[in-house]
């Protein structure tokens, strides 16, 4: 039935996903993994539909890599449960998580729990301690910081290494199946060119597999090796291997959005994700347009503001025309500049026309609408995909 | 049932409403109203909630004030159109809403459509004359820009005038029935003092008043002269009758919030949503606290930027130690600081402790949930309220 829906009748505003685009992002990040020698656990927090989970490891040349990937809530980790056996929540337990995490981990082969903190040890054991009837081992990720300085422990601090020895051969060694280690860095957003981003790529892949080749030599068991963001997964190094990792865990790469094309990340037509306005009203005399998309469909999220190139501020642009960008956004309605201040066309942006906006962050922008309308390379609608919602 | 739900029972990041706090903020809104002799036209798009659409004429002083509200979207009017009959759709109608938009109208007393450019009224006769069957007129109010310039006519446009004109009575005055005019002063948010929101306010009142006034002595007949944002609304002159206004259409101050406080139109005890979420990890080192609230909890509003004596950045303060604050918000998790530099005491804050946090901008953060858990003075969870969602 969705095939007989037409972009121009779509109420507006909806999200558009670009699926050849989304598809051949997928696969150029698998295989610029698999050139390199490393896996992609691949994350969902971008997209939150299985149907691209699965588009991730479509065409995967490595034909032993586990299926594995990485989510960023517990509600993620229960909706994906149903078609992925080895998943990783990426957020450092809370004791208050701990019941439903584990719930999950029995319904699966594995539910990779994140810790960084003994609290979090703690919590795992007490709930093993005081419900024997469950024998199956926590599966966990050590959380490193690699200088991102948002969660993580330090690699530099001992008692990061306690911990390590406590649950693998110390006192709770029992309790748990140790994974390996893992961290994102996210400062990579904050980079100001591509040759920063390489060298932040190299820092993060020195920094975790330094800390992961340490544990080896101390006699752990270290499987993984984890590492990535967007921006450091599109600039990583040719020995990627010779610091010792092992898998990467990008996210974002599926749909792309303005803030990965002004990184210098991907270009405008790798963006799998735009949203569909409509123009509700001109003003010839301001040169400005009004459009029915606000921070409610687009996010507030301001971008890479600290871009000094960048016309600013900015919530996002139209594909068609890229000198038209958005200015300020309100609930529910956005303004439309010309960015270089020449005359817009309004015989051809008419009240009621749509425009199609290259949002800001694609992560924020998608988790705003409640289904996607899946195009084609004809830009015919022939899918919707219904998203993970809420926690 | 959600009677026996505590606070502490419940899964984070979710929403608390203070129920006393936001009857309070309705009452205290329409008494400041009533006394300088206007009504209050309830905006629903700060909460989206039928039950708190109510509170906002709860011991209402004004026995005879129709019972009007003013929604953001076509699916809230559809929403509210169980419970309400004046509602007034706040964006410019584009000419794919305008069928939607009258079946509403033929629901109740009236959909109120707003218009500021002639092709918006073409659309509604268009769509009269191509369906003869519906003869109800198309009620209308003309928006103007009083200055935010964001939508709505320039009063100093003779077009302006004509279009009144044209649907009062020149060729299409038939098909309306023109309810009168209505300004938004969204720079109001820009203030630096509630003295400079008063100026505004004064402002606005005499741009907006005087265009109806003009129109009146042209012969026109204008029954409603409407105003608003809640900044201007909690800083009216008291001769505001004088200046022609007769409504005022504040939304946010049902629930207030962080920039509300900063700009000096509330106090942190009238606040009356919280975010509650969970601490997920501590880091002494850094004398930082992870929460499991991030941008898709908060909204990545970044508020009041241009305040000068603001700790930034910063996406919301901790309810219970103001010092505390959000100073980076990743999708899912932010990162709390203690904004004079002192110590966090972490025997306080610990990993799975709850805190609730004030967030910058409520209308943003309460869309980004599927439901509110409503507080009593007890702090007691009694009721639960569901908003409309989308669009």
């Amino acid at each position: 039935m969705q095939k007989d829906i037409k972009i121009e009748d779509l109420t507006t505003p909806c999200v558009l996903v670009l699926d050849p685009v989304v598809r051949n992002n997928c696969i150029k990040m698998n295989e610029r993994a698999h050139s390199l020698g490393v896996d992609v656990r691949a994350h969902m927090k971008t997209h939150k539909t299985v149907e691209i989970g699965k588009y991730q490891f479509e065409k995967n040349q490595n034909k032993d890599q586990v299926i594995k990937i990485i989510v960023s809530t517990l509600s993620e980790a229960r909706f994906f449960s149903k078609d992925f056996s080895n998943i990783l929540y990426a957020t450092p337990i809370s004791p208050n998580k701990v019941d439903e995490a584990y719930q999950i981990h029995l319904d699966i082969e594995r539910l990779n729990i994140m810790f960084d903190n003994i609290e979090h040890v703690n919590s795992m054991v007490e709930f093993s301690k005081t419900n024997p009837k469950y024998s199956k081992r926590w599966s966990v990720f050590l959380k490193i910081d690699c200088g991102y300085h948002r969660a993580g422990a330090s690699p530099e601090l001992q008692s990061t290494t306690d911990l390590v020895h406590l649950i693998t051969k110390g006192e709770f060694k029992d309790y748990f199946d140790f994974q390996g280690i893992y961290s994102h860095s996210g400062h990579s957003y904050k980079c100001n060119t591509p040759e920063e981003i390489k060298e932040l790529a190299k820092e993060e892949a020195r920094v975790t597999g330094d800390y992961g080749k340490k544990l080896k030599s101390l006699g752990y068991h270290v499987e993984n090796v984890s590492i990535g963001s967007t921006p450091v997964c599109s600039h990583l190094p040719d020995d990627l291997t010779s610091y010792g990792v092992t898998e990467i865990h990008p996210g974002n790469y599926t749909f792309y959005d303005l803030m990965q094309m002004e990184l210098g990340n991907c270009s405008i037509d790798d963006v799998g994700v735009h949203v569909l306005a409509t123009i509700v009203s001109v003003y010839p005399e301001r040169n400005e347009i009004l459009i029915d998309a606000g921070s409610l469909a687009l996010s507030s999220d301001p971008g890479c503001t600290h871009l000094k190139n960048r016309n600013s501020p900015n919530f996002g642009i139209v594909y068609d025309d890229t000198n038209l960008r958005i200015v300020a956004a309100s609930q529910e309605v956005s303004k439309v500049q010309s960015s270089n201040g020449s005359p817009i066309d309004f015989s051809k942006y008419k009240i009621g026309s749509k425009i199609r906006i290259i949002p800001n962050h694609s992560c924020l922008t998608a988790a705003m609408f409640s289904n996607y309308h899946v195009i084609n390379k004809d830009n015919n609608i022939f899918k919707t995909f219904k998203p993970n919602k809420y926690w």
